[in-house]
């Protein structure tokens, strides 16, 4: 293979593109979690002081969600981290996880609106546990017989991941059950996924697929 | 040509910043698509549950919708793995093709909110037919005489590429004809487009133009 | 200066991130064009034929301005394939050229919506000015005594690139006086610059600074 | 080491999608603020200009905001120029920074609709001494102990592009007890670090960490 076959042969196969796209969609979806926290308008400036705090909730649930989309950003850049070809069936499992990120911003305006209402809660889960799945689904696909990733990676790391990425899912299962009790200690529960992958994550380096804390190296 | 020389050259015709712009625009696309899926306002928390379901006409049009700029952000990084070189007249090509996918969530936000009437379901897909033609006008001017790509690649690679992308102007014309009779069944048929690219796609590599899936070596 | 320091430098002193900045500036903006074209309601299913032809001006506008915006896109990619390098002075520089494109939005709206009232056009005019006088700050900047471009560029190059990004704020300038008379002439004159710099531009290279057409070597 | 792994130790630690991710952050924030600057209705024709008229605060709010996000995403620049590798904790941090710079639009609406009432001056200065204060926390997390940046860079150096970062969280919290005066010299001063980080900048270089003007070599 001469050089510029390998250039040609980088070019098509490369992940650049759909990284690109991918951080195009979480920088837009991040800010516009903001646009749901509407500026009071003028007629209420003789009490701007309690119309700004009921605003509270939504600043809440704006950061709650910022968080999450932050967390699937940074496992997004975990496993494209690993994967090191493209395909045209991992363009489209890619694009069925951005779908279900862009998708937060509504369900986040929905949770900030009605957050003592279960189904509100419960769509909100829905959609991140769909988020989760999509993103297992994508590093499932790629790690697959190692069909686009390095072929001596241990086996072993890349189902460390996968098993960091499913804790999600059941943390949001068990907050869809709690909402039947208590609708705001599911939306707590929330918070609990991002925390937990960002202390427990390898320090060493951003994208090393899972290493657990002991194995730090910092 | 000396390496100084060969940077500068590079860096005057590269693709780089047409496909970070394209990138860009693809993105908030998909992200803006979702704005039309607006939440309940909080007077209707006593019917919360009959107002989310109202939603479902705009889940599911905001869902094909996204399949749809899927799409065609596929094909153009298709397109784009093999233009190699730009110059001014595709920059504007390209800006055109870019013009049809802004228009989309215009487009999509009418048909979610008049499924049924006929003209919402026209004007879309004349939206989807400008936007597939102008791919294929990107694609033509890019390979007629290989003006911008290797000059080895065989004639009729670059054919396939074409008729792939012409299936899809295709199908939308028979949604018009459909219309006339059963608008949603128009709008089934603007699904199968993506559904049909994907499938057919050579999985080998996400960005080869277009070898049929008998071809394919995964 | 052995490699380390040599990536180093490159990293310091490159536009890589500028020119990202910059996309996803003019990409945002793009696409929130078409944020002024707004959905009719439902309650007007009955004449909905009409309200979309009342919408007609709106469209006719926004695609005047993608043609400005992708005009200016298309003159910074020029530009910026030949400065090499960035300083702070730069990014201030073309910060200001960036905030007159993310006003574009506004103004385009407010001539959508007042395309008769003179001081609509005035104040679209004045914008489309501030962009192109910016624009020709950015490369003055940069030019003057070869700042931040290669040495061996001839000024008279330098130069065209200058009389061409002038050609602008001339025809929008005329566009003022003749609002005067008749504001649709007005809007008319603002679509004769990006087709002008479409036509006239050298087709070898999409981004060399301004050889004129006699010139082209396709 | 050999060059395969090298070329994967690189991917995985490289800063590069963090980078973008923050421009495509930066890049839609900054357009988002024009948002606010709202396009008069149909029915005020007879008195568009004293429409236009009353918007002149919220366009000068929008052009303050504009400046302050460039100068965070300048700093930005200037910290990421110098930092090499990437971990999971930066990330995160930078994710903090991110939030307080996605939460401007709302603030600078609230100023905007409110540029006399105390309260909105406070929120805005927090929100920017809050962006401050994570920025500066980002830059510390890199340089402690040199983790993230090349380990010739001398201690002094870095300290300077701290203290140049402290200016800004200290004329804000003046700025703050200037609102119980008077909340125009507030905004007054908000104005002022943009400028003075612009005007003190080292020109030599966009991304150099931080000599003073003095040490210049243009």
């Amino acid at each position: 293979m001469d050089d510029e076959e390998s250039k040609a042969k980088s070019k098509e196969n490369s992940t650049g593109r759909v990284e690109a796209l991918s951080d195009g969609v979480f920088a837009v979806a991040l800010t516009l979690l903001v646009l749901d926290v509407k500026v009071p308008s003028n007629q209420t400036v003789h009490e701007l002081g309690s119309a700004l705090w009921n605003l509270a909730p939504h600043v809440l649930i704006f950061v709650l969600s910022f968080l999450i989309v932050t967390f699937y950003w940074t496992a997004h850049h975990v496993l494209f981290a690993s994967i090191r070809r493209s395909n045209r069936v991992l363009l489209w499992v890619n694009a069925v996880h951005l779908l279900f990120i862009v998708f937060l911003p509504f369900t986040t305006g929905l949770l900030a609106e009605f957050p003592t209402q279960r189904i509100a809660v419960i769509i909100y889960a829905l959609n991140v546990i769909a988020s989760s799945l999509s993103s297992i689904a994508v590093w499932r696909y790629a790690t697959d017989r190692h069909r686009l990733i390095d072929s001596d990676v241990p086996q072993k790391t890349l189902d460390i991941t996968t098993y960091r990425l499913m804790v999600n899912p059941v943390v949001c299962t068990i907050a869809i059950a709690v909402s039947y009790l208590n609708t705001i200690a599911s939306i707590a529960l929330f918070v609990v996924t991002p925390i937990w992958y960002l202390v427990t994550g390898p320090r060493a380096s951003a994208a090393e697929p899972g290493f657990w804390p002991g194995a730090d190296s910092e």
